[in-house]
């Protein structure tokens, strides 16, 4: 038996937007990382936006692909909490208690999980969609489908929307 | 070895309302059918006004639950987005997307779903909660609890909450 | 074969604060255990709110954390709807029908559960962050990290995220 058939997959859709979901959504795949398993964290709708760079990025779009761009936050630093958002306050509350109390920052917690070597893909259906382009996306990531996504869960027993 | 052990069951809740998690959940399920999974999506909550039908349909029904009736969603066609909604801009938006990119509309999605054999199971218990009656319903629906529920998504693996 | 072979493990991680989507977590994770599934619910961020006692608890914390208590819920009767609220006309609305259809309310569940021999686990990190104390959780609670929720989940089929 060799190790191919003992190493357990997990995956994560991430298809929301938000800090508090991307923060949960990968504690837990930096966990399963940690026990071995292989985990991928498949990125759609929302969710790309946990991956988009910080800086602004040129492309060349139709009008509402700019808009959505636009509209949309760039990156970890800018997702809005669930709850309690306050207008960006909520966010700001969660990372000072986070650095008080030792927890590793979302952007960290990304940093973290490529090293761990977890696959994280970015749904180039929905990228299509909202306009995103690779140019905008930060590096290291895999692009595909839908069929990848179930070709890796189809192999997991952990397999969670989020 | 038979057919019966060999083909994986996929198992999708569609709890949640909103358009974009609706085309999210299609999307998945006529992946996995596409790739021979046995595929069930269970309705419940906000997610049995995807099955609404389109027109008005008299019913016989207590006050409160003809004000739930009135107050959700009938059918994908009316369904809002968990995000960026702008009071029903941003639904148009992102359906004028994906036609522009030839992806399937949500009713084309429950379509192909019911053509590739997806089973569509609408929650009884929900329904009498929110009042809602099979008259109302889109055809071809089959109707069952929690317990049918789990029998399905404890023969599969990839069993997602959306 | 033993037992430990034979019985099935189910999970589900309650992240959201609502009452529908709690409300929909211990249906599923009742019906499981009625059906002889050894069920896990780890409650992490705003589903900690579910396990929150009603009265006040006088404890000794930091501001923020303060502020964190005051504003979120204490207890399953507290909470509000994903959809609807309308400033806590649908949750009263919503409770109304459940108990005309005979429905167990969330408290009712919740005690159900725990008869069943459900494991609740409250996850500590997330406990931390909001400033949540053990004093002010409800009685028969586990209190673990996401450690104990993946060895749990590694083991099951039946694995939620809601």
């Amino acid at each position: 038996m060799n190790q191919e058939h003992t190493q357990q997959k997990t995956t994560i859709v991430l298809f929301s937007g938000e800090l508090d979901k991307a923060i949960a959504a990968f504690i837990i795949a930096n966990g399963a990382a940690a026990y071995d398993h292989e985990v991928t964290i498949f990125f759609t709708f929302w969710g790309l936006n946990t991956l988009r760079k910080e800086e602004l990025v040129r492309t060349n779009k139709g009008v509402l692909e700019k808009a959505f761009g636009w509209m949309m936050p760039r990156g970890p630093q800018k997702l809005a909490l669930s709850k309690m958002n306050f207008a960006g306050l909520g966010p700001q509350m969660i990372k000072h208690v986070m650095k008080k109390h030792n927890a590793l920052s979302l952007p960290q917690l990304i940093e973290l999980a490529q090293e761990q070597g977890i696959k994280l893909v970015a749904c180039t259906m929905t990228m299509d969609l909202l306009g995103l382009q690779q140019e905008e996306m930060m590096d290291g990531l895999e692009y595909a489908g839908v069929a990848a996504y179930l070709g890796d869960a189809s192999q997991g027993k952990v397999n969670l929307f989020i």
